[in-house]
């Protein structure tokens, strides 16, 4: 087989990518079919000169193994827990897998041959984070009443959601230092495909010389923000489930966007234009990095509407100046 | 905290080194106290002058991990299976995470700032490999006589021991190509500590352009000797739960062995001196490496005794000469 010509590294645009649950699905079979859908949509950003660092949510498949590992033990006593960071660490290696797998095999499709890697990425947060005194991150499936009061006896918040039931809720911290930085610059600069921060990464708290589990979860459009900042990336491109950020979303005057300043974007927060817990994390995580990054640019859009974004006719841009 | 100065990675010497089951135990609490212990060892070789590329066993986990996923089904049916190489993949996840965050705590306790971290691997083999015709690798814990029949329905291959019950036994087949070496090579390089091609690497077979699944498992030696082989590693160590290669090994007239020639090696071999599953392939690992690479070494010791070896206390080393 013949491989096409492939950029270099110095000449790829350096572009962290955040995937979302629609990229994902639910269940084993749901995900690796997802992935291939996803893995078009991240290799159409390779064929036009990117270099991708590649972060993804991480809730249904947390959620799964962490239920797995709850039912073991019942059945298997001598199992001891695992707690909610092991839990992240196999979510990791699971959707890893799954996206790397299935990128590399749409990439030798098209000729493209690059190595696709997936670096088990732990994320500090700060102990004292207010996020820990209001946890606000709902995860996992409904649960009765009796299982949300194991819940509560174990010490886990839950929350009920009437008529539906109990689902538990954690902490959502600000992610302070990417622990495994390093591996994943040094990859990126490589121009290799990387896949890091998986869930928004491993939550710890430093204690002495160690990195402790922290039952938390890390937005993963925050961890995205960080790490194109970090990585001093030139892009940043959220892929969710909608083509566009839309003014009056949901209403009948609904207006999709295609160009924002970090003002507009901003003042349109502000004026309470974005659903907590969707959008609003993504523009939050567009503003941190433009901050950062003054010279960067966000590209908000669905998996479906890559292509037509990167042609200029699909998307919502945001820059530092509009 | 003053950090010591660090080699660069130039005047480094690389390692592989292959981890045991000893080195991890088998539940999540056995691990996470293991993992420290086996820390110590890791950092002992880091102050020694080596980048090292880490590999690791992983039959307990993904043994565990297998039968949490399938009990998860049995409670929600909405579920769908794992398959061995999405166990294997969350099993490289876990274990990874233990490694990297145990080690980076003990060399940042020892004032050594290194930057430690897990790429998750897959590995080709050949579907023709004759071990899918003749599975040998025992997995998992022993099961009824019904719970044997469910496996030899869903087309998976038992092995009854006498008075114990069945186990599962499946395909070790041969490692061809580790698909995310240029990754792994790219952080040694770089003078980074890599945890690699865990459990041997998810086994997968090319299919056009894809790489699919196979339900096998690679031996976790052979895989060192051919990580350190592709890596042109100085030195590969194997850390198992005896300090030295023995002839005669557990008979009367045992006799532990400190220096040996591939030849020699060979003539042992096939003498019939080492025990298949245990020793063998350890000693078949250190062969092929050397075959590959002459000028390297290969050390064979356990944990507890590197801090010797190192001192040329304790320890085989086998080299091309002897």
């Amino acid at each position: 087989m013949m491989n096409k010509p492939v950029n270099t590294s110095a000449d790829m645009k350096k572009a962290v990518v955040s995937l979302g649950h629609s990229a994902l699905g639910y269940t084993t079979t749901q995900q690796r079919d997802a992935v291939k859908i996803t893995a078009r949509a991240l290799a159409d950003l390779v064929e036009a000169g990117c270099q991708l660092t590649i972060t993804h949510s991480n809730g249904p498949q947390i959620s799964m193994i962490h239920k797995a590992m709850t039912e073991l033990r019942r059945i298997y006593l001598d199992y001891t827990p695992a707690p909610m960071c092991v839990c992240s660490a196999m979510s990791q290696g699971y959707v890893g897998y799954d996206i790397q797998n299935s990128l590399k095999a749409e990439l030798l499709s098209r000729g493209i041959s690059k190595t696709v890697s997936t670096i088990l990425t732990q994320v500090t947060v700060d102990p004292y984070d207010e996020a820990f005194y209001e946890p606000t991150k709902l995860i996992g499936r409904y649960m009765s009443a009796d299982d949300a009061d194991v819940e509560v006896r174990k010490g886990n918040y839950v929350q009920e959601e009437p008529g539906k039931g109990f689902r538990r809720i954690i902490a959502a911290p600000r992610p302070i230092e990417i622990v495994e930085l390093e591996a994943i610059r040094t990859l990126a600069d490589a121009g290799q495909i990387v896949i890091a921060c998986g869930g928004g990464g491993i939550p710890v708290i430093e204690q002495q010389h160690a990195l402790k589990g922290a039952s938390a979860v890390i937005e993963k459009d925050a961890i995205a923000g960080k790490l194109a900042a970090d990585l001093k990336a030139d892009q940043l491109i959220i892929l969710t489930s909608v083509p566009n950020v839309c003014q009056n979303y949901g209403k009948e005057n609904e207006t999709p966007l295609f160009a924002l300043s970090v003002g507009q974007a901003q003042n349109l927060a502000a004026d309470g234009q974005f659903a907590e817990g969707t959008m609003l994390p993504k523009i939050e995580a567009a503003i941190a990095y433009l901050s950062a990054n003054p010279g960067g640019s966000v590209l908000i859009t669905s998996l479906e509407a890559v292509g037509a974004a990167l042609k200029g006719k699909a998307g919502t841009v945001i820059t530092a100046q509009g």
